[in-house]
């Protein structure tokens, strides 16, 4: 059994990180539209983000067509960059209260409501930036792609509230909620980079569907760490999709596996049902045991090889784009993906 | 003392009641892009608006300069109207969850936990709704008011909510606040209508300064009739605004009138300290004191006389445009709001 060497995510992104550092500053700069405590509230929220993937593939698009060394990027990609990043990290404070993380047991306090409320506004707040960043770029073809995207996400978020506790969908649901909650974004990404590049038609389609992939691959790994990671690692307790009543891929690979799904989703049904009713109690036990019946079994496999599959095509959509270190990034990106996965 | 006849909003928008009828089917327009059961409530959230006098003001706006009659208007224009009116419901829906008036007494149900994620999603997808009719649009001047616009409410919204109980603040983050909340809303309508309209710079700086004037007027007197509503017409009782500690321009003048108002905001101080710390009633019994002082003195008509000097500068921003029955419109919608404040 060959082991891998663990990949840099650092290494893999270092050819575009002196433009990454350009658009953290521009997340950041929100001092003078924003009144103090605040400001400092929100440059703590978004410096809380995380590997920063997604201005890191709009700048990477940005340079896909571009001979090695490349020139300083135009402030235009700079500003999709960080239109992007901002668009993520408000979806993701808006998660906080559409979880209803905030909420104290028992009534609320008023804090609690302040809180809310605060959390509601910060998130728009970041969708103003992330519009304003759009905007700048000035290119008519990206804000459309912009405010799509937002549409798109939005909409997905909606459809994945609603489809809640819903166990009887069927998998095509669950390709299109990760297309809309992340892969849309991630194409978003690579295909307006691209633009603001002025990069022929083709390169731009074969960047977009790269991002598409690649995309898809990223949240079918995520929904595999649900199940496989430990506390310690995932920062909530394995099986938390399921246990929010979200049906993931491993999950729906597990099902068809079952001589009698219909059994186990009754079961479901029913523990749901207490749960409404008051007692929480059977929904609660039967998450952790599902989480270990479905980790022993072939469904985790059959996922990571589906997520294998997407970034099969992701390289493949690399391979008409010039060979420079740009694309190398976008082609150990796919590395750094699928380990994950192990 | 002469009697007006009461002003008749229906006639008033009569010029652009075509043109509102389009602005009002593209918001509806939300078929295709939402599944089923939610494109029906979004229908009625969206149904459930006012007067539209956002959408009527950048359709009159776009007619200023023409000679009547005035031929059909550019689909930018109502893609516009659209944008204006759909990030204002946008607002309005997420009020509700700022105000956490979907919050049941006591432990949350997993339903209002639902009510409350999909309100804030509600709001966010009519957001992304008036991104994408913004970008419709086509030009960049106009998708720039718009995101500039949306940054200053959202803006407004934290100040405001952070001002919140905060008794010892001036009378100009109350202007600030009515800018950033009504304000800025009616003059970007107004403003990007001119700009739609290819009007020379002169005219759409008029038009700004009307939507600006006509706003901050608009606001006042919302801010008098929480005062002297009864709550029939207000659909709430009477002095909400000060119940959740927001202060208004009466307050500010009832306040300045009194020989020591530092007594009564230690007073105030001290009852929402006794609400935090669990006991509501102090406050609770306060604020209806409180009503009845702002009203029985000369505070209401001073905020009157305020509201009125700036309708005034509204019809003199005005003056300098054609003579059509869209600027015979915009002078009765002066009237209009001086009428509601008595």
């Amino acid at each position: 059994m060959s082991v891998k060497a663990a990949i840099d995510i650092g290494k893999v992104l270092q050819p575009v990180q002196a433009d990454l550092a350009r658009v953290e500053a521009k997340m950041k700069s929100v001092e003078t539209s924003l009144f103090a405590p605040l400001a400092v509230a929100f440059v703590d929220l978004i410096g809380s983000g995380g590997k920063r993937l997604r201005p890191a593939l709009a700048l990477m698009a940005a340079n896909a067509g571009k001979a090695d060394p490349a020139p300083a990027l135009d402030s235009s990609v700079i500003a999709l960059a960080a239109s992007v990043e901002m668009l993520h990290t408000a979806t993701l404070v808006h998660d906080d209260v559409i979880d209803g993380a905030l909420l104290r047991r028992g009534a609320p306090t008023l804090n609690a409501i302040w809180n809310r409320g605060a959390t509601v506004l910060a998130g728009n707040f970041m969708f103003a930036r992330a519009a304003l960043f759009a905007a700048e770029t000035g290119n008519m073809r990206v804000i459309r792609i912009f405010s799509d995207t937002l549409e798109t996400i939005v909409n997905g978020e909606l459809r994945q509230l609603l489809a809640r506790h819903n166990f009887h969908q069927v998998k095509d649901d669950y390709y299109q909620r990760i297309y809309a909650k992340t892969a849309s974004l991630f194409c978003a990404a690579t295909e307006a980079g691209a633009v603001l590049a002025g990069l022929p038609e083709t390169q731009i389609q074969h960047l977009r569907s790269f991002g598409y992939n690649l995309g898809m691959a990223f949240q079918i790994v995520d929904d595999i760490l649900d199940f496989t990671g430990d506390e310690a690692t995932l920062g909530k307790p394995a099986g938390s999709d399921l246990a929010q009543g979200t049906l993931t891929l491993p999950f729906f690979y597990f099902l068809q596996a079952l001589p009698a799904p219909e059994q186990l989703i009754a079961q479901m049904d029913a523990a749901v049902a207490e749960a409404d009713a008051g007692d929480e109690q059977p929904w609660q036990a039967l998450v952790p045991h599902l989480v270990r019946q479905v980790r022993a079994g072939p469904a985790i496999g059959a996922a990571r090889q589906e997520a294998a599959a997407f970034l099969a095509q992701a390289r493949t959509d690399l391979a008409a784009l010039p060979d420079t270190r740009f694309r190398f990034a976008m082609l150990e990106l796919c590395d750094f993906v699928v380990q994950r996965t192990y």
